[in-house]
Formats: C-alpha cells, structure tokens, sequence
C-alpha cells in the first residue's frame, strides 16, 4: 500500500506534524495523483500558520507547488492547455478551484472571488478523506476540475516553483492595473511577489521600476532581477525620505504606478504618496487580514488615484507564469536562483520558519 | 464710474465682509465684464470659510455663478463650443482656467491636476486689482482664456446654479468610474453633490440607484430626483444596519457601483462595505482636507476592488452641465427647485450660514 | 408515448417540413424536457433557409424560444442564476452551450469564438437522437449545461420572444462597443436587432437616436420605441442624402457612435460616413456571410475609427435580457408589441415567408 | 542678409525645384529660427508627391526634421515639457500645430483631427511669407505654438531622424490600439513605419512579433530590430501561404494585435485573416488614399475583430518618441543605422525618389 508522509498545521503558531497517509489510488472520474517533486514555502503559509486568515485545520500546507503524474483518472487525458497529458508528465497546477456557477463566477466575470472557491494547501481539513490535498506532501490527489499544466522541458521545477503563486499573483494584479510601455513604476516590497511584480513590469515595458524594502540581501536579488534602483527601509527611515529617493529615480510627481507587494497596512498611506497626481496604486500584497491603518482619504480625491485590489489569480495566470517562464531562459534563471533554501519535508517546520525570518530568497520542500 | 458690490471672505470662520470695488472696463484681449444674476453658495465654500483648503485672503467668494455678458474684450467673438457671443447673452463660466503647458495639462492629460490651475471665487486675493474674480458680486471680470458658455433659452439660471459644480464634479467623477447600464449604485451623501450624482448615474441607465445619507428634507428631494430608495442616517445608525437597508435594494452581495458625495473620511471604508467584490468606488466627496481615518486594506485586496478619486472638473464637463440640462425639461425643473434659499449680497455671510447649517437644498445669491 | 411535431428544414431554400418525433422522456443527468410555448422566428432563420451559414441539415430551426419545465433530469435543481427551478415554470434558455474548455473559451475569455459552440436550432442534425434540439417543436430536449433562465412573473412570453435574440444579441455588442450617457447614435436597421440596439442606446443613456431603414412599418415601430428620428431608405435615396438627414440630428460631425443591424454589406461602409471622426462603430449584423463590398481603409485611418465586431452573446446577455425585461413594463410592453404575426407550427413555412418579406414585426409560432 | 536654399514641390509628380528665400529674422511672440540640420524623407513625402493627399503647391516639403535653434522670439524659453531652451541647443519639432479651440481639440479630446490643424512641410504654401515652413531647408521659422523639444546629448540627430515621424506614429498608434505583455502580434509592412511599430511592440512586452513584407533588405532590417520572423511577399505569394507562415509562429488561430503599416488597400483585408478570433488590427498605414478595396464585413463580426485607426499624433508622441531614444542606446544605434542613405539640398529630387523605388532604409537630406 502506497502511503504519503505529509507535513500538517495542526494548531496556529504551533510546529507543523509530519504525518503519513495511505494514498489513495482508486481514481474517479477527471482526478489525477501526482508525485510531488518541490513544494515552495509562501509568505501566505506564514500568514496562515500565524491564524491571520480563516482556514480549516488540520490542514495540510502548500499550494504552490510541482510534480510528476502518477496516474490520470478516466476522462482526464488533456491539460489545461489541450496537450496530452501522460504518467510521467512533469506538471504544475493551480492552487484553487471554482464553482463557475455563481455570482461571482458567472455573472460578474470574477472567478477569483467564487462564492465556493477552494484551494490546495488552505481549505482542505486533511482529517478528511482523501486527506492528500496539500503541497507539503509526497504525493498529492488532484480533484476532478484541477487546471494542470505540462511543463516545458525548458521550465525546471526550480523555476516554476521559484516563481511559486507570486508569479500569478503579479500576473493577475499587473493585468489588472495597468503597466504601460514607459511608464514609471515603483515595487513596494521586495519578497516573493515583489520580485515578481517587479519581473512582470520590466516585461511590460515600465521605463523605471524603483524596488522599496529591504533586508539587504532581497534588494541585492531586486537589482539582479532588473531594478533601476533599489531604496532601502533600513537607509531611508521616513516616508519622507523614502519619497524623496523614489522620486528622484521617477521624477519629481512620483510614479505612474505603485505596486504594493508588503502585506503591513501601513504600506498603503505611504503608497498614495509615491504616485504621481492620476497615478495607479494595486493593493496586492494585502492577502492576509494584518489590522487597520490611518490615512487621508482626501489624497485619492486631490490627487485622482486609481486603487485597485487583486486577489489571487484564476488557472488563466498559472498558464501565463509558465509562459513568462517558457519564453525566457533569463527569468527561468532569475526565479530558479530565488530558491536559496532547499529542506525535506521532515524539515517543513524549519523550511516555515526560515521564511518567517526572512532569511530566505525562496525556501523550498523536496519531498 | 461703475462699482461692484463684493462679499469678501477675509479670515477663516469670520463674517464675510461687504466691500465696494470700482469696475475697470478697460479689457484687454479675450477678457470679458459679466453681470452676475445668480450665485450658488457651495458645500466647497464652507470648507474653505473653515479653512480647510489653502487659499489667499482676502477674497471674494463664489465658483458657480451665472450672468449676462456686458461687454467683450477685443478677441472674444464666441464662446467655448463656437457659438457667436454678444452684449446681453446669457451665460456661464468654467471656475478654473489651466495653463495647458505643464506636466499634468500636456504630458498626463489630466488638466484638472494643473501645477497652475486658478479658479474664481477661491485662488485670487481680492486685494490685488482688477479685484473683481469671484461670484459673490455684481460683477466679474473674465481673464483671457476663460471657458464661457452660453446659456440655451430652455436653461434657466436656477438649473445652471442649482445644479452648480456639483453637476461638473459629477460628470467627470462619473465619466472617470463608469456606470454602464443595468449596474446597481449607491450614493453616499444628499447634498448637491450626491444629487447631481443621483441623476447622472439614474441618466447612464443604472438599474438601482439608493441613496444614503440625511437630512430628511434632502432624502425627499433624492425621491424626487428618482431614487429607488433612500437610507437616512437618523434611522440606520450603524454602518451594518445601512449595509443591510442597502443590500434589500441592490442583491445581498453590494452594488456595482457606490458613489462618495459626502466629504466626512468616515464615509469611505463604509463605502467600501457596501460595494459588491469586485465593484467599484467614487472618492469624490473628500474635496477638502477632512482628516484620517481609519480603515483595513486588506479589504480592498480581498474585495478586488476598483477605487478611483476624481478632482473636479474641466471645461469639458461644464459643458456636458449645460448639454445634460439642455435636453431634459425634467432635470431642469428638478435642479431648479432645489434651489430654496435666496438672498441678496448683503446677506451673503446668512446665506453661508444657511449652507453650513445643512438647512437649504440650495442657497443662491442674487447681486 | 409522448409525441412532438416539428418543422425541419431539411434543404435549403425549400419549404420547411412538419415531421412528428417520440419525446424520449428518460432525462440523463442535469437534462430538462419543456414543454415550447412561443418560438420567435428570427432573420437569421432566413440566412439559414437560404444558406448563408455552414449547417447540418435536416434541422429543426429556432434558436429563440420559450416555454414550461417539463422534467428536470437528476442534478438539475436550479435555473442558471440559482433561482430554484421546478416541473410548471416559465423558462427561456440560452441557445448556445460552449465547452469551457478550448483556447477561446480558457485563455482568451472569448466564449463566443468556442470552438465547440453548438446552438439549439442551427447545429444539431434532426435526423441524430434525441432530435428534439430546435425551437420549432412543441417539445424541446435541453443538454446537460444547458443555461435556463426562470422568467418573472412580469415578463410575459410575448416579451422575451418579442425580444428575441435580438436583444441579447444588442446587449453583447453594445457592452462591447460601449454606448456612454449623453452620445449620440445611429442605429442602421429597423428590424429586430435595430429595434433591440435602438432599446439598449436609449437606456444606455444615448441623448440622439436616429434610425436609419425602413420599411415605413418598422420605423414607425422605431419612433414608438423612442428614437429621436428615422431616416426612410424610400425616402432618402443616396448615402449623401442619408448622411445630411442623420448630421441635421445628431450634429454636422456625424454621430458618436454608429450600431450596424442591417446585414447587408453595403450597410459598412456607409455606416462609416456616418461616424464622427474618433467616433466607434459596432458590425453587429453581418452574422451571416452576404459576400463581399467595396470600401477605402483610409476612412478608418483618417477618421480614427473604432470598428467593433460582436458574434452572437454568451449566457450572460440571456440573463441581462431578462433583467432587462424585468425592471421595466415599458420595455416589456414594446417588445410585447412587437410581435405581430402568430402561426401555428403547421404554418412555420409561412411564418417563415412572413419574416422573409420583412412584413412583420416579429412573427412567431406557438407550437 | 541670411538666405535659405529649399526644396520645393511646385507640381505633383515633378522634380522638386531648388529655391533661395531670404530669412525674415525679425521673430513676433513665441516663434523661433532653427537650423535645420537633417530632413528626413517620409514615405508620405512619396504619397504628397504623387498628389494622393490634398496639398496647396508650392510648398516646401519635410515634416520629419531636426536642427538646432538659432533665435528665440520674445516669450519662448522654455522647450514643450519646461526645459529651459537657449540658441544652439539640439531640437526637434513636432510637425503639426492645433487649434486648441475646436470641437475635435475640445470637446472631444482627438487633436489630430483639430479642424485648423497645420503641419510643416505639408499645409504652408511656400509663395507665402515667411516662406521657411518646411524641413527640407537650410532655416525653418517655427510659428508661436510650435512643439519643440530639446534633444538629451544621447540622442544623435541620425537616431530622431531615423526615427522619424514614424516612431511618433506608431507610439500614437499602438497607444490606442493597445500591445499587452504576452501578446503575439504581426507587423504588416517592413517600412519605417513597420519597423518602428516591431520597435515598440517589442518594448511593450509582445512576446512574438512577425513582420510581413518586403524587400530584403528590410527585412533583414527587421531581424536586426528584433523581430521574431519575417515573411516576404516575394517568398510567400498568397495570402494563403503568408497566413500559413504567420501562424506557425504565432499560433494556428492567428495573433493576438495586427499592426498593419502597408497604406496599400489590400493590406487590411489581408490583415483581418491575420488575426485570431477576438483579435485587434491597427489601421495605421493607410495614411494617403490609395483606393478602395473589397472585403467580407462577416469577418469582422464572425471573428468579433476590434480594428482601430490612428491618424498620425500629437506633440505627447513626439514627446514619447524622444523619451523611447533617450532611454535606449540599442534603439537609438538601431534607429540611426535605419538611415542608409544621405543627401545635400541639391539633392532633394534624387533623395525622394530613392525613398519612392523602395531602396533606402532611411533616406536624409542634410540642408
């Protein structure tokens, strides 16, 4: 009998348990098992481990992550894409599933904020059967309706999960707001999606992409990735300052777009002052519910901003990041060198906290 | 020799001053000398009485005003539409001339933003000759480059100054967010700005239009004006209890889109309650300087929200004013019976008292 | 057994053929039987009985139609909104189903273009079991994932069929072309989809409609439903002559926004002459292939055109019609009234004839 | 007394004459003396020549120029985005001057359709003082109004030139047809049109461009630019085989934007079967009036095609055509290696009609 060790958030704040699972190989109709080949270690399981979004647990963490079909259900012969799908086939797919039914899915074009939306690595209590619904994990029972995607052999495991849901998350937020050939842009944030937003808006043709955050060894990776400059949290102390060295990269207005990437609250005041007058913002660092902050809403009247929110990404993106990747050696390279530290899943608790301390570039589970 | 009599602003939250200037009708190329017949006391004035915009003292006030063309500079044959220009015509003015040369004017398109922009009844001291540039006054003198337009015969001066720049504010508020036909809306606020919301949203063909807000006198006219149903704030005195009076109306998951017109920063993360994911927000409200306040960003990434700020209005939308009153008898009548205070100069400072105290629909002035 | 009549066209511009099925009531899983009570003839049954779109036949034409739940198969408890559904309801049905699957439908989100798409009455050979697949019937088979809309009580049939595709069809093509409040707009064609257009630009906010077509009896139907003017092709003879009629309208410059509904070819680059330079034009009648016209691209070029096609319409638009319908009795009564020939499924050769001739308004069959 | 020799059209179709006027150095307000120091030949100096566009004769061609300043007029001391502008500074004009004032510039926010729009080399009968309205001249008198703009020192005169007027055009125009990263696009047309458009498809994040074209030698050009194929008309035959080899690049269901930058007819019907079902094709070559053509206008429904056009641009290009060189030293040398042959004035006869037997990359007079 095949059977899965798994690494499991039993409690908020708590160490994660490794487990072990017997898999279950008899497949319905459209299902898929997959032998997990990396696990990438998001901010969000940091966000979920601290208890800052509403989850179900135990729950098995991990939804970003890339594998290897080990037996496809009948009916299931296609990925996403409409190429054959094989044992064997090195395969990536979207971390969530919708209804396309309601609201939101059908009338409103908004799938991300499907009323029954669910997530690999989130929403699945693992006390259920067939439990194997998580990253952190041997293998991995893909439902009936997952989007897989085949990789190209051109796309190592490093890359796409270097890359991990920030990539779609960029992708999804910059579709959405807007970067424009020569407009100026400014990255609040230089983790994972940063970096991410900050590759998307180079490919965009941004004239100028200034990268404002920190610790020092993230920023080093921003310049590498393409920054035209980097502004550092720990060098410039004030909002004041960090404006001041913003604009004099962008100009004296401010950018034509501001990205938040951060997460904090207080990102988003001070992002309103980095935009020039009918400037851009995207609210996309904001996943997780991180409190209150203060602000002058007469800023985005006086200053005529457009803000906009983005949550997630629906399979159309995950298709998207494998084709950034697909096209360009360079960002397969960038992305796969993010990937700094590499833990078994034995080791997931520490892989978390490695994460929690910002020592990673990305950290990653082998299992 | 001609004398205008003035209602002069000359300290913060201090009686206005009755004052006498000497007309110079002397014009030089392109001015133009106009007889004020009416002038709207605006919401915006009572900010600026209160000190909450930075202006020159003294000054005189008045930013929506209407009157009769006494004489044209060389040059000024027509005015902003083509339209041939004579002694006698019927006439009203955009409040604000652009430098069309700057940063904002030429290489953003977005004149409202002008690094130069001046308008009358707020940026000139009235100290400085030729005095004469604001509405509170018999007379005005035009600068060069001002956007007249002539009154049709069907446009009495009660639509025109009982609509005000509250119908320009929201033209090109709306213009910019968008209400396409069949969307479900909300206004917040039932004041001038909030009404001449009301009907340009009920105009783009929104299936559902609520208004929130008070007095009580101001939710009856917001009926009259056509609102499927309005939510007094005496009544639903917490934001749950308006989202849920809201939500009867337009579908429990919020409106497409909502509407700020009220200019107290608290009514913006109630605002954002009561859109619907993936809906939209007008900050058009927060035209002066009100404070903080707090809110949660997170909501307007999991919201996946589009909120856009709108700074008043250019030339443009005065002319869309003029175009939206023109074609409709109804409007006509509507705006003009919100006017329900008049007075004469003399009693300029009651007249800002009344509009202060939330007493009229609309106060006007007749010099 | 349970039997329906049907009228097959089984060859091309031949008389249609009353044949008589076995209704095979054993629904498989998310199928419903109803029973049709009102099937709208549309012109596009006319391309089809000419040819003009690539077919199988035989086939049971109508595509629009209306009518009572029969049976609902296993798993199939709610109309498309979520509205529960049950035996005895009012129902109308999208006439397409798309895969969801294929590269228009997944990445370009263009679900029109799927390259599945199959529609009831036009896609679906008569002769294959379970045949019922067409309007004109007295009983109808839906697929599994067919779209159902329950209808409102204030929405009679007469109404939705009156409407027709038309009015989904106008809905999709004016959501893509975009009509804004205070446009002007030409509308060429009086038949079902002009009229549909004329409905949608007026509640879109149009301040001009003008209709160019005829005959006399649909413009008059035209000016009922609220357009500013008509301009009769018996009367104005030239496009020169048409253009001066339209420009005395809706201004010297030509109008904002031009809607072709003609299906003629000729009708392109005429409607060309009738934009303002930077105005936008919607092709919207040009569904069936009528061969080919001459026009100079310069025009496009010169007047910095916007030339939009629109194909049909998704679920999205049925819904939009009902809601259309729904919130206003005017509409419904106009559309109501647009149905002035009714036959019997015996007479849907001469119903047929009837809408060939362009002597209805809307000619339908009540099986 | 200063003289400028010039190059003069007097009669379509004729050799340009070389003349000698004198230079009135008496500037009025807001005009400037500039030493034209290259003058490019446009292909629309081709189409002028040959009498396709309505022109007044004589006048003195070239609207594509560059130069230095050599007298400032009382007032003008600043360049279009504020810059401080002395004599013998670096500059380069935008071609045309609107009105500011007409129903285009105004109310509808399309200058380059201004109703009084003038652009040098093309609207200034030479028979009229001041004569100096073209770039094929030693001295240019710019009128008050002009658009001038200061070139950065890495901007060599060779890359603004080679550049052209059609690096303006084809920002303007895929500005509003819009490039979006990811996007597949086909340029029809390896002129300098074509090639500026690769150019800046390219930098807006296409991810595959191929160009459709001719000669060789361009071609090869558009490889050097970037292009990820070519397809020769001399290699490819029919429409057929050139859409064929198209879609092997970019997909068999065609690309995503089509840049057509021809101006033959024949090219837009082509370019429609380029394009993927919802795909957007750019009318931007059909500059002259080169003749009607016939097309299927169901294509432009069946495939629901957006097709924009976009005549010529405004000073912002100019603006944006600058910025694209100052902040790339690979377009400016790629640019400037465009320009393959160079002529005297005397020379302006031979120089057009290199450009009109196709055998330059970029054809420059220097004055």
């Amino acid at each position: 009998m095949l059977t899965s060790k798994v690494a499991v958030l039993t409690a908020y704040q708590s160490p994660l348990e490794i487990r072990e699972y017997e898999v279950d190989e008899t497949l319905a109709l459209g299902e898929a098992l997959a032998r997990v080949e990396m696990a990438g270690i998001c901010g969000t399981d940091v966000h979920l481990w601290k208890g800052e979004l509403p989850i179900p647990v135990p729950v098995i963490l991990g939804h970003e992550s890339a594998g290897r079909i080990a037996k496809l259900g009948e009916g299931l012969e296609r990925d996403w894409t409409g190429q054959a799908l094989a044992v064997g086939d090195r395969v990536v797919w979207a971390s969530s599933i919708v209804c396309g039914e309601c609201y939101y899915c059908r009338i409103k074009k908004t799938p991300t904020r499907c009323l029954k939306r669910k997530a690999y690595g989130i929403s699945y209590c693992c006390d259920e059967a067939p439990h194997l619904r998580g990253g952190y994990s041997q293998w991995i029972l893909l439902r009936a309706g997952s989007s897989i995607f085949k990789l190209p052999d051109t796309v190592p495991f490093e890359a796409i999960v270097g890359a991990g849901c920030a990539l779609n998350t960029a992708l999804h937020g910059i579709e959405r707001i807007g970067v424009e050939m020569g407009d100026t842009v400014v990255v609040q944030g230089a983790g994972p999606v940063g970096l991410a937003a900050l590759a998307v808006a180079i490919e965009s043709g941004a004239s100028k992409v200034v990268v404002v955050g920190g610790p020092a060894h993230r920023l080093k990776m921003a310049l590498e990735f393409g920054a035209d400059a980097v502004v550092s949290l720990d060098e410039y102390k004030t909002v004041e300052a960090r404006r001041a060295a913003v604009c004099a990269v962008v100009g004296e207005y401010g950018a034509d777009v501001v990205l938040e990437c951060v997460g904090h609250p207080s990102a988003v005041p001070e992002g309103f002052e980095l935009c020039r007058d009918g400037g851009k913002y995207l609210v996309l660092g904001q996943y997780a519910n991180a409190g209150n902050v203060e602000f002058n809403p007469h800023i985005i009247t006086k200053k005529q901003l457009t803000v906009m929110g983005s949550w997630a990404f629906e399979a159309r993106h995950v298709w998207g990041a494998v084709e950034f990747l697909a096209r360009s050696a360079k960002w397969c390279d960038l992305f796969s060198r993010q990937v700094t530290h590499r833990f078994t899943l034995d080791q997931a608790d520490e892989a978390l906290a490695t994460v929690r301390r910002l020592e990673a570039g990305k950290a990653v589970i082998l299992p």
